[in-house]
């Protein structure tokens, strides 16, 4: 499987993706998922790509020569696109040429088109904005509402980043949020692995400047990853366990094939933290 | 959908279960998902379910009166079961009996036959057991290695579990991780909420003692769960955030149409906790 975080706040855009693939159980690999266009000084656009790797592959080589014809003007491109939304309908048009070419003998064998791309990023004279791009080419935007997409496995990372995420979250605390729900999803799932991609990008400089490719040695990532898994056990351990005192609740959904004892509930005083 | 955790400890038993159903976004309703069986002194049996509503529920139903014809023996019922081996496979055949009756009329329907449940206890004379049992009325039973089973929502809540739970967890903190498990799963879930029905069973007792069953009033939730969300974002306050160097790292995915900057990367150096 796969697992990517697109996050767009007020100061710029964080994007973040594991490398792992596999084929079955017993074909595991390593594929880098993201991928960063750039013009600098005038453009500046990631994809983040998870489902079916050839079609996210060929849509990943397809969308650097794209062209949506436009009459007497010249056709349309990521490269010369004036908005990302324009740029984000070239990805469509490379999505539903990947599908015309593949999707019949994919079909053909049982095996369903499958793919969806985080792209965001920022071409000059325009905000930065981040689309979610699914299989049939269509696609959403974040907004101030929902400021951060995931695609792949995204469940298990989902909880930190509802927790901490907002619009003003500043950029490298961001960064750190989809690191630690990289680790925890990671944790959870073999199907999700090492390296990790991870670019940050402030809103405004138009070219790639903070860009890390994050293995087992990296020394902050072991530092995220030991330091969040001790904290979350001192803060358990800091909370107090239920107490129970001795209260008879009938329970409703006893079957019972004799005599009952009384049962107790959880105490209804509120509990006091250690 | 549905959220249930079982966990099987050394020193008891844990179950937790939300009450969320709907069909569709429009009809949503609650129904409990957690039945006891029990007779003090010989046997105490918890079932958790999920899936298609109407199969649980009628399981649940025919459990109670199931039989397993054993040739001249009396047969086998979950009140007269001498293992919890075999109280499963009376679920299995109850299971197998609901999928005879409404699975030809539900595929017709194009809908799936669909439940799993979780399903533990002891009976005098044996240990606890724990098993969870397919739609297809086979089971597999937890071990010192795998303690917990989960059915449902299971992915936003299966971290804090991985972290924190191992054989040796005493019973009320295993119940104090089920319940943050919960909580997180419902605030990254609509379709998973309150009440929650809660049962912790030390060995040996053969009967329910500690039964909750948890409203939005509920004291030691409503703290849980304002606790475990300040405390994570003090720890996560509390965690460098990555700082980046000038070394020049040459992203391997860059697609570039023009000259681009050195880029910088996440500094080596280990990171200090603040």
């Amino acid at each position: 499987m796969t697992y990517c975080v697109g996050i767009r706040l007020d100061a710029g855009l964080v994007f973040v993706s594991d490398s792992r693939t596999n084929a079955g159980l017993d074909q595991i690999s390593t594929f880098r998922k993201m991928i960063i266009y750039e013009k600098p000084g005038d453009r500046f656009m990631v994809m983040l790509s998870a489902g079916n790797l050839s079609v996210s592959q060929s849509v990943r080589e397809i969308l650097q020569v794209e062209k949506i014809e436009r009459g007497s003007e010249p056709p349309l491109t990521i490269w010369n696109a004036t908005s990302m939304f324009d740029a984000a309908q070239v990805l469509g048009s490379a999505m539903r040429r990947v599908r015309e070419q593949d999707g019949p003998s994919l079909r053909a064998a049982g095996i369903e088109f499958n793919a969806s791309m985080i792209f965001g990023g920022q071409i000059a004279g325009e905000a930065m904005r981040m689309f979610l791009v699914y299989s049939a080419a269509n696609f959403i935007e974040a907004t101030r509402e929902t400021c951060f997409f995931q695609i792949g496995e995204s469940k298990y990372g989902k909880p930190i980043l509802d927790r901490v995420l907002s619009p003003s979250t500043p950029l490298d605390e961001a960064a750190k949020s989809a690191l630690v729900s990289m680790d925890s999803t990671m944790k959870s799932n073999l199907s999700v692995g090492l390296p990790i991609d991870l670019v940050v990008y402030a809103a405004g400089e138009l070219r790639s400047t903070r860009v890390a490719c994050i293995d087992e040695h990296n020394p902050y990532f072991r530092m995220i990853s030991r330091t969040w898994g001790d904290r979350l056990h001192e803060v358990f351990a800091g909370i107090d366990d239920p107490s129970w005192d001795g209260s008879d609740v009938e329970h409703p959904l006893l079957v019972n094939a004799g005599r009952h004892e009384p049962m107790r509930k959880i105490a209804d005083s509120t509990q006091r933290i250690v």
